[in-house]
């Protein structure tokens, strides 16, 4: 009995549920708005199991989740108007595969080195789900 | 006389140039192998003028990056068997578009966290040269 296989569904990894709350589903990806003023930071988790890397994706998957990492890229350049955007998949300490996409300023907190070590700091609340309406418009928007 | 606008041709920054040596010219991008025995360490440049956002590039050409770095990917992976893939696009200190692509293991330098910040440690003459062929025999080959 022990032996059955289990069919491994896709559940969001319980620290990046953590980080933010999860604003848009898009047609292959979680999009979590992050909690931290510092950085205006979109990360977006492929809703397939198992996955670590962008090449562990199917073929299509892999090229709806470029499509999915230009809009976010988009959005957050004409939400915040950043410097400069930061796109990264690491999974160093998260295994579950996930894009971080960040608008970076010069005078920001971590500039110009990469924003990932900092500790977060949650935006006011209602600040918070202004900005999070307002992505969450633009990104059903496109 | 001085009015005559210039026509911006694609040059590759200094500081990717000193970081390691172009070993193939894809379709669209330069790739480099970085000189660094810390990790293994390839860069991908598109050959467009003034780009600094992969959202910057044409649509077909964003496409086209995409493959190149699913590519590169495969290559990193077949070549050195990373235990994890770190993917980049950064841009805060050299502006040119361009895309880390890193292979990383769980004893590296850097683990688990990003390896931006460490300095390089060149590769012994010759591995570097049987890397540099290694590489670009698998990124011709596909």
């Amino acid at each position: 009995m022990r032996h059955i296989e289990m069919i491994k569904e896709f559940t969001l990894d319980e620290r990046l549920v953590e980080s933010g709350e999860v604003i848009v589903e898009l047609s292959l990806s979680k999009v979590i708005f992050v909690n931290s003023k510092l950085f205006p930071w979109l990360i977006l988790v492929p809703k397939r199991a198992s996955m670590r890397e962008i090449i562990d994706l199917e073929d299509m998957d892999q090229k709806i989740l470029f499509q999915e990492i230009v809009l976010v890229s988009k959005v957050i350049k004409k939400v915040f108007a950043p410097f400069k955007l930061n796109i990264a998949s690491l999974g160093n300490v998260v295994a579950q595969l996930h894009v971080h996409i960040v608008g970076r300023f010069e005078n920001d907190a971590a500039w110009p080195n990469p924003m990932f070590n900092k500790d977060k700091e949650p935006y006011d609340k209602t600040l918070y789900n202004e900005l999070k309406e307002a992505l969450a418009a633009q990104l059903t928007l496109n």
